[in-house]
């Protein structure tokens, strides 16, 4: 445990590691900051994500990826060794009706197989309306070469 | 606990309550069974839904999605009394890189205040690829008329 | 959601109803702050609570148990309403070798038929070893007498 | 991934090592049946574990430490490699106020760095009281030697 791990992201490489998926891209995700101490990005909104149309509250699957990938990419704003996540949990407090939604995930613990990180969703007004946590596999560090 | 809940919907009017959420039809989900033993969905891919370009593996969060509205589904197919999610909990078990996805979900416990239900999902080769489990919050019986 | 709901516990009747439960009591249990910003309990520690005899590691399950039960003290705390665990999600992040086990827990939603509460445990060195929720059902409040 | 995992445990030596630890054998587990295909638990009942002491249920936290330790040990079962629990999932369907507990846990994933193991609780009317599921950290297999 003694040597570091590698470092992480920042910056334009950051937002380029994030909008590489096709779903981030889709969700129009923005970085509002991004660093060892947690990052904050924001979902502007898209009608596409409603569950409701009549109260047109989103759905609570888009909430769900929301807390899945700001967990994975707060740790990687400390380092590039994670790879994917290995299981998320959700706990929908209030519907949200309104976008944007603001995105706040931290990490939790940082190991060498599993790291575990936690996102909180609030909307246009400040509240929170979810929150939950992910647990992430981690890539071994590489080996010195021989 | 004596009188019966209302009961659930099934064929066309199930397949209308999918689709009202314009989630649920951007995924373009299709109904294959739904009854009280459970329901079976489709999901046959989108590239939007794409996490990884280069391997196209799904995002895990559009997996949150579908065991999220497919445990609420699979209750609404017992009674129309559901209402929305409280909690969801995913396992990832190994990336999904093609659709179809087959989604399958069957009620755990059917409660008055708080239902569960459990889902699993499997890829075009048939192999399980996430499981998940929802609790979903109960509206109250219409109450008698005075 | 106008009429408040009724209070919570605090001092000695918060400790005697913590105290009433068997295992509570088995677990010696002790009261370190409890009001409505959050409770804070202290498990001694017990041998018998031991998973691995040769490092001393306490077992997952009482890690558990401290989790699940604090979150419900926390919102016993804000209303006498609270009846039941409905779910329970626990993240372990380090053994924890010695005792006693600090507890630390607040009310992350107080609803009117479900609430949540989130639980921290810290070892004897202030560090953390497992985080937690628990979502748990609660009593409707009584009606007004005709 | 072609080399196989070693074995897992069985007979009395899956018994002695349930019993190794000090929490299980207070808990006076009883082996029923071990093997690849999931296992068997018995939990007899000790009043200790009681939560209200007036209709006599059991603690939620006992019942989350059957399906930690059930999990665990399903994974026994097939390989020595499983180290220790990641993150566990409690859904309490029903009250359990009676001895003895069913436990039943098989393998969901048996992975190199993370499995997943699904346990279900049943009361001496098997009646399912709770199901869960558990994510357990491996350790790595040894490695050849030089």
């Amino acid at each position: 445990m003694s040597d570091p791990l590698p470092g992480g992201l920042s910056g334009p490489s950051f937002e380029q590691a994030l909008l590489v998926a096709p779903f981030h891209s889709w969700l129009q995700l923005k970085v509002l900051t991004a660093n060892k101490d947690g990052i904050e990005l924001e979902f502007p909104w898209r009608d596409e994500t409603i569950s409701n149309p009549r109260t047109r509250t989103i759905h609570g699957g888009v909430l769900a990826s929301l807390i899945d990938l700001a967990g994975m990419y707060a740790i990687l704003a400390q380092t590039t060794l994670v790879s994917a996540t290995a299981d998320l949990h959700v706990d929908y407090l209030r519907p949200a009706t309104n976008g944007p939604i603001r995105i706040r995930a931290h990490v939790v613990k940082l190991g060498r197989t599993v790291s575990v990180a936690a996102t909180e969703l609030l909307d246009d007004a400040g509240v929170m309306v979810a929150t939950g946590r992910g647990s992430y596999l981690m890539r071994p560090a590489a080996q010195p070469a021989a």
